[in-house]
């Protein structure tokens, strides 16, 4: 479909090492000018890790950001030269220590459209087994093994406050249950 | 739970109308000191508006940050001074030209919590009517209205690319079919 906005200039306003803000002048559909500025980041991974015994592997993360402790999915982003696969692979390993017999792409998603350019895939990994974690000094992340009929229940109750994890989760609802057996 | 990180000094590092980033310098957990920055904005509000025939009004919008045409619900920021139900009022009638006999509160998220400090919440507004939306000139939005179990179908297939939309839609599947009949 037609591109609406016309980029006139371009420039990052302000950078950090995990993202940037680049400020566009715009050409708006009406024909006047406008500013707009996005976050501008590395695409992102999200992975639901299933042990062989039917159970997901879950973070429950202190997030600064909100000052909340949340229920979520290992994820992380993808860093330069890494495949999705890859990132998801590190992800899994550094955040709940885990490795996996098998990893499948389910899908993908815009995080928050409105001022980010994130893009999020997931993957189910499979045959799962825990050893240590490999956290980052800023990583404040407990590991816990739920049932994966509870953890749907977590997600349909609202639980799961991590949008895109809890996104990955409902998606993946008839999956999982099968999976479960 | 407690606070596993103690704020040492908090400065708005850049700004926009839109919103903000604040840059704090932190002490972590293993007691070295690192920089935190949060993309700070207002709360925000999805809404799912159900017409009297139960279908789902769905807005088709071209996203400047990702470049691309998504499925999504009306949604918006909650302004200073306004509740979050006067919020969401308002973006369904701005964004696709909705008015609602009933309004209920659904849940809340976290849209981006590795960044953004941004919470969602979402309402169920049923009985929508529509007439004339009031649109901005960077909103760029087209008013689409669907049968429910095709709309549910679109976001267990992964075409509701706006992640905040697909979540609430899935999270209230059950519900949606039931108003469905």
């Amino acid at each position: 479909m037609k591109r609406p906005f016309k980029t006139l200039t371009s420039r990052i306003a302000w950078s950090c090492p995990w993202y940037a803000i680049r400020q566009d002048e715009i050409l708006l559909p009406d024909g006047s000018q406008g500013v707009y500025n996005t976050v501008t980041t590395s695409t992102a991974v999200w992975i639901l890790p299933v042990t062989p015994q039917g159970e997901i592997v879950l973070c429950r993360s202190y997030r600064y950001t909100v000052d909340d402790w949340c229920w979520e999915l290992p994820a992380g982003s993808v860093k330069p030269g890494q495949t999705l696969e890859e990132a998801a692979l590190e992800e899994l390993h550094e955040e709940v220590g885990g490795r996996c017999e098998a990893l499948t792409h389910l899908g993908q998603f815009y995080t928050a459209n409105g001022i980010c350019d994130e893009v999020g895939h997931y993957f189910l990994a499979t045959d799962v087994t825990l050893g240590p974690t490999a956290h980052e000094p800023a990583e404040v992340i407990e590991v816990h093994i739920k049932p994966i009929e509870q953890v749907l229940q977590m997600a349909f109750a609202g639980e799961i406050t991590d949008a895109p994890s809890a996104l990955v989760l409902l998606q993946s609802a008839e999956k999982l249950r099968n999976l479960s057996g």
